[in-house]
């Protein structure tokens, strides 16, 4: 479950993220008046189908996984762009559009020369998903439910998740939830935080930042140290310095994969989660789980945009 | 002067185009149903602003040259994304979008692992570009009228075009056209061969096949020799044999930039045009015209899309 948005993409300078003050690999969101003015300025640009747990999909799906997608577009030409990419990619997606209200979200992606990415979103119809789109069937038939900060920040998106967690865990299902920076602003962090400590949440992944910040610890150990109570599982992706997974007592650790040119590091976190899932799902070990994982990522920052264009499921041979 | 479309492109197997029935290398247009069913059939896709004649148009202002385009978008979400990506290039176009009537036009583009590309043209909007939307001063403050041949065939673009070169040529200026396939179909190359004929035309842009079929020749020298008592000024290109120009009885040749791999020929033609129009603009010579379109086609052809990504300006020099 998360946002189901388009990537709008476009190289950028340095001095370009200065003039509209918008911090070099940060996420904000922008409204849809916020997101013309952006728009007009930005340079010609290549648009995919993007979102974070949607790239998860789409990823996972190209691996081999059985997945499907929660999460809402509009009635129009983007929404129309982003149903056609996850069917096409092998996943199941059937939310119906909303037929007014709202554009499809968009995500308008700058691309520094360093590959570093600087996301502006504008969530529009992705951040009116609703309870009542939560399919139930589908929920308790997945091993794991995958849920994605950025949808809990909106009071529907948040609703809709609890609603899908309630039909995961009646199922005894596994509940998986990727941090964002967002979830860690004030009025997001402590509804997750209760969440995570009435049991919520089996696995969580986050970066490094979102782990000390969702802990309020000061280093990883610290982080592991506060969350391994309340979550079974946990993820933390450091960048070049690799992975880590704290699972039944046990630290397990990769190295990253090293790529000859980072061209664009949209989809990294993403692709990650996909595939450590993919290699969970097939029952491998943590570690493979954990490599699988730093295999897509290397993938999708060589090159532009936040979906794989190799050929995946050679990539990780699972 | 030709179609605003958005390209859909997507990597495809031999067998899907023989699936599909698709002629690999050609250029088909599709009515809207057809086009939804290609489009259902056809792998996840990565959408940009495309069009040949608009795709030239980008080329050139990125090497530096100023450009205006003249065609058809409705007004709607991939009508905003041509529009945007056109200003954002820095090419003038202020052709009012179509309030209703037709969505914006798109090009389905089946890449194959041999980097050729296979074309499928929903025009919509594209191809109602009216005689009315010509504006008179910005054709004849332009010392170059570019013209593409896709927009030939319909009845309201082939208006919109004669009209064009009315004002063009009561201003003393040069009108170049650039053949593609579908002109030289029964029903259009007759009147096309008419307005050559009538010296409507100065300088004419073909690939070998096309130029053949215009003059009725088997052989570039028999195709010259038919052509060059109607037009200035001919330029053929052929593919990895380089490329060939006629002027005021000189032939000219230039050998192709060989590149590390072709990825997708999407905008080769496109983009020599561009090259070679932008050279002739700055007054350079005949040869550093053909050089200068063989560099920026060389470009395009090494990356997936049809217009330039590399910083043009740099790659050319002019």
């Amino acid at each position: 479950m998360g946002d189901a948005l388009v990537d709008v993409i476009a190289t950028c300078d340095d001095d370009f993220l200065t003039r509209f003050d918008l911090p070099k690999g940060a996420m904000q969101l922008l409204d849809p008046a916020e997101a013309l003015v952006l728009y007009d300025a930005m340079g010609s640009a290549r648009e995919t189908s993007g979102g974070s747990a949607a790239n998860s999909m789409a990823g996972a799906a190209a691996m081999g996984t059985n997945v499907a997608f929660l999460g809402q577009v509009a009635d129009d030409q983007l929404g129309t762009i982003f149903t056609h990419d996850m069917r096409a990619l092998g996943v199941r997606f059937e939310t119906p559009p909303l037929e007014t209200g709202a554009s499809t979200g968009r995500c308008l992606i700058l691309v520094t020369a360093d590959g570093e990415r600087t996301m502006n979103t504008s969530p529009g119809a992705a951040h009116l998903l609703a309870p009542a789109a939560v399919e139930e069937d589908a929920v308790r038939a997945a091993s794991i439910l995958y849920l994605e900060g950025y949808l809990f920040g909106p009071e529907l998106g948040r609703q809709a998740m609890m609603k899908a967690i309630d039909f995961a865990h009646a199922a005894d299902r596994t509940v998986a939830f990727t941090l964002s920076e967002s979830v860690c602003l004030p009025g997001r962090k402590e509804p997750l935080q209760k969440l995570i400590a009435a049991g919520g949440i089996d696995l969580i992944f986050a970066n490094e930042s979102e782990a000390l910040q969702l802990a309020d610890a000061t280093d990883l150990q610290g982080a592991i140290d506060r969350l391994s109570s309340q979550v079974k599982t946990l993820v933390f992706t450091r960048g070049p310095a690799g992975a880590v997974a704290f699972e039944d007592g046990v630290l397990s650790e990769v190295p990253a994969i090293s790529v000859p040119q980072v061209i664009d590091t949209t989809g990294a976190g993403d692709l990650f989660a996909a595939g450590f899932l993919a290699a969970r799902c097939k029952g491998h070990s943590i570690e493979r789980q954990l490599m699988t994982g730093g295999i897509a990522a290397a993938e999708v920052i060589s090159h532009f945009g936040a979906r794989p264009i190799a050929n995946l499921a050679d990539l990780v041979k699972l």
